[in-house]
Parts: structure tokens; C-alpha cells; sequence
């Protein structure tokens, strides 16, 4: 039997430890190919580039560990998806891993980043995808407890197939691998960033600001991603891209807005 | 009783002949301010800006028929409107509207829209949002048709509220006043790229990408955004930020991760 072919991508960039270590669990599953940005794209959301030309280099990172193929990319997460897809792989991968993210993507994280905006335009092209995080921003953060159960999540996702219109988010507390509860099927938990614009003043005598803020969790519930990462628990939230308020749709048809 | 506050946003840029448009129209419901982007920022997606410094710019673009306050931002949209909310408005807005964009944000284009990460960051903050697009991508787009059922939605969002963790996604058919069927409330239609990557050469001998595609409806249905727009109809996709696959949780939960 062929092994899987696993194309693996992030938003910190091709370089970046995390990407490094999830490529070293992947070798252990598949074929690895690797199309990930030349620099980093941290809060990018779902953006793409329709206005400068992209550009796309081969290259090897890590002789001992890297991946059977590696490429950067110029363009956003959602770039590096879509050129992998429609250039540069020869056949459809079996799945799509994003990460491992330096740094949370839990609850309302998931609308600005670019770890997951990978996943999702994997997604939405058909092939089974998930993104991972690990709730630590540092660059020098230790992604080894985080091994088996990232490999455990890809090996069954492969076994059991994601369900259609779903991308797995995935998020690792900062534990050591024997303080891990265990993994928990969660939903997004509701929050907001509160934010505070930072304002400053130049050498040349103008305003400028820098955005800064502090997450606001609003959700008291025990099913969410919050409390699962709060707890010692590894989270999935199953996560979609039909984005309807299918429930809202009722309520808005009583406007009065065809007479 | 107090005029409401309109905080117009959009991803076109602040000069947009769009966005003027519908300072126009709400000029006529309330007190507009406002906050938009310096240049362009189509295909955005939900950005936000981190890692360089923010600029704003009081101006005034129309004197004849501008709004009260005007402001140009030099982040995304989606941190206009965190800049707009937390630094340049008194008090916070009864209402954010983002557009009119020049070309469709219908289907999956809500998962790229600049227009769209604009209404759904006022969304995420506790502010009713709606975006609107018209599905004409000329720059010389003809937004006076759309005009008057524009004003409606404002007016019966106001009147009834949107449901909390909701978003309108409003698109409207490129077609004379007469020609408009009506307002339809729909479902997010199931679609995507078809991707092709023009790859060419530049003068040094290196090759680059322009990202093309062709948008491929992969969904029949009579109740989608997609149908409605076709069929002369201006379509409301209530969009939520809530992105969990709630009808997925099960199914995952009976993979074996935590044997």
C-alpha cells in the first residue's frame, strides 16, 4: 500500500520550529511536501493575492528531517494552499496539516488566522485538512509533547475520513506530555479581543498607533475550546466554511423588506 | 430623537465611488462617520495588522454630499473598524455598513471579502453589521439601482436588530431598479475556485505567478445566495462567526483519540 501524501503548510513561515516539528511527525506517516510562506503571515486571515505576481522557490531546509519536497511561496497561507493544489504537487494530497502554530488559535482566533485559513482553503478544495497550535508564542517553544497526539489526530483523520465542509481546529495547552488529560471534541468558544490601540508619535512629529489587546472570554461553558485548553485537554472544534446563520434565517424572512 | 450613528467602512479604499455611494444613502438614515482604508485592500480576507505600525488620517472627500467625519486608515478593514470602535468614535454606532464593494461577495467569496472580515470584526465587537456588494466589478459601476432597497435593509435591521453573532451578507445583481424581483433571505451557496496559476517569466529569467481561477457552482439549490442573484434577486446571507460544525461533534467524538 502507497503511504499517504501529507502537504503541510503554516503562517509563520517555511523556517519556523513549529513547521519543523510537525514535518518530523508527518516523515513518520507520509510523503511529506512542504509548500509554506517565505516570511511570516501571522493574522492574515483568509487573505490572497490578487494584485502582485507570486512567487515560488524549491528548496531544502533540513537534510536529516525535512520533507521529500519543499517549496516557499511569496503570497499569504491561502496562497501556498491553492499553488500547492494547482501547481506544484502532482496528485491531490490525502491531507493537509497547517502549524504547528506558535501561539493559540482557539475560539475567536480561528476568524484571524492564517494557520487555519490554510486549512480551511485546503478544505474547500476537497482535501481533508486540520490546523494545529500550540498556546505558546515563544519562537524557542517545545513542540515535542505535542508529537503523539498530533500524530494520533492525523492517523485516525486518515482512517476515518473528516466529514465534508468540516476543518479540524486544533488546539495544544503549554503541558509536559504526562500532565495531557486527554483530547476533547469541543465548540468555538465565544469571545472578543479587547482592543487598545497603543498611540505614539513619530520622529517627523506624526501619530501612529500599534494594536495591541486582550481576549475577552464571554462563554462559561464546559463544551467549549477555552475551558478543554483551561483544563489539560487537547481541543478539535470542528470547524466549517458555509458560513449561513441557517438559525437567522427565519427571523430576518419576518422583515418587511418586499413590501 | 437622535439621529442613529452609521460607521461606514468598505475594502476598496476610502475614494471608492462605492463607498461614496453609500455614504449617500446613509446620509438619509442617520449621522455618518467614515473609517476606511487608505488603498485597496480586496481579496483581505480577515486581516489584521500586527507587525507594523498603524496610521489615520482625518479628511474630508466630499464636501457636498460626504459624511460628517471622515477618516483614512492605513491597516485593513478589518482593523478600521477595531480602530474606528476603540479610538475614533464617541460612542459606539448603532449600525456598521461596509461596501457598496465593486464585485460579487456571494457564496464562498464571503471566506476572501475584505468587505465581509469589516462587518463580521463590527459583528465580533457587539456591533449589527452588514456588508454589501454589488455584482458589477467595474470601477464605473452603476450603484444608483441598488440604492433605494439598500436604505430599506439599513432601515429594517435598525428597526427589527440583527440576532446577536449575526452578520448580513447582502448582494445585488447588476440590473436596472425595475428589473429587481425582490429580497431574498438565503443560504450560503456551496461553490469554489478553479484555480489556474499564469506562470511567466521575468526579464532576469525568474518565474512568477499571476493567481487566476474561474468560480465553480457546485450547489443547485433554489434557497442559496447564488440562485437569487441570477434570478433578479437582491440576496440577505445571515453570517455568523461562529465557524463550529456543531452537526460534526458527534461523529468525532467516535474516532479512538483517546485510547
Amino acid at each position: 500500500m502507497s503511504k499517504p501524501l501529507i502537504l503541510v503548510t503554516n503562517d509563520d513561515g517555511i523556517t519556523a520550529p513549529g513547521l519543523r516539528a510537525l514535518v518530523r511527525y508527518m516523515n513518520e506517516i507520509g510523503d511529506v511536501v512542504v509548500v509554506a510562506p517565505d516570511s511570516p503571515q501571522s493574522g492574515k486571515g483568509h487573505a490572497i493575492t490578487l494584485d502582485i505576481a507570486l512567487y515560488s522557490k524549491r528548496m531544502k531546509i533540513d537534510l536529516e528531517n525535512g520533507a521529500n519536497e519543499e517549496y516557499s511561496c511569496s503570497g499569504t497561507p491561502a496562497d501556498c494552499v491553492k499553488m500547492a493544489l494547482q501547481e506544484l504537487l502532482d496528485r491531490k494530497p490525502d491531507i493537509c496539516v497547517s502549524g504547528i502554530n506558535h501561539g493559540s488559535n482557539s475560539s475567536i482566533n480561528v476568524i484571524y488566522s492564517g494557520t487555519m485559513s490554510a486549512a480551511i482553503e485546503a478544505g474547500i478544495e476537497g482535501v481533508p485538512a486540520i490546523g494545529f497550535s500550540l498556546c505558546d508564542y515563544s519562537w524557542n517553544a517545545d513542540f515535542e509533547p505535542a508529537g503523539e497526539s498530533i500524530k494520533k489526530i492525523v492517523r485516525e483523520a486518515l482512517l476515518n475520513g473528516i466529514p465534508p465542509g468540516v476543518v479540524l481546529n486544533v488546539n495544544i495547552p503549554k503541558l509536559e506530555a504526562k500532565d495531557f488529560k486527554g483530547i476533547k471534541i469541543c465548540r468555538q468558544a465565544r469571545a472578543n479581543w479587547k482592543e487598545k490601540f497603543d498611540k505614539r508619535t513619530n520622529p517627523m512629529g506624526k501619530d501612529y498607533y500599534w494594536l495591541t489587546g486582550e481576549f475577552e472570554l464571554l462563554d462559561k461553558g464546559e463544551d467549549t475550546d477555552e475551558w478543554a485548553l483551561a483544563n489539560g485537554y487537547i481541543s478539535i472544534v470542528p470547524t466549517q466554511f458555509d458560513l449561513t446563520a441557517h438559525h437567522a434565517i427565519q427571523n430576518i424572512n419576518n422583515w418587511n423588506l418586499n413590501a
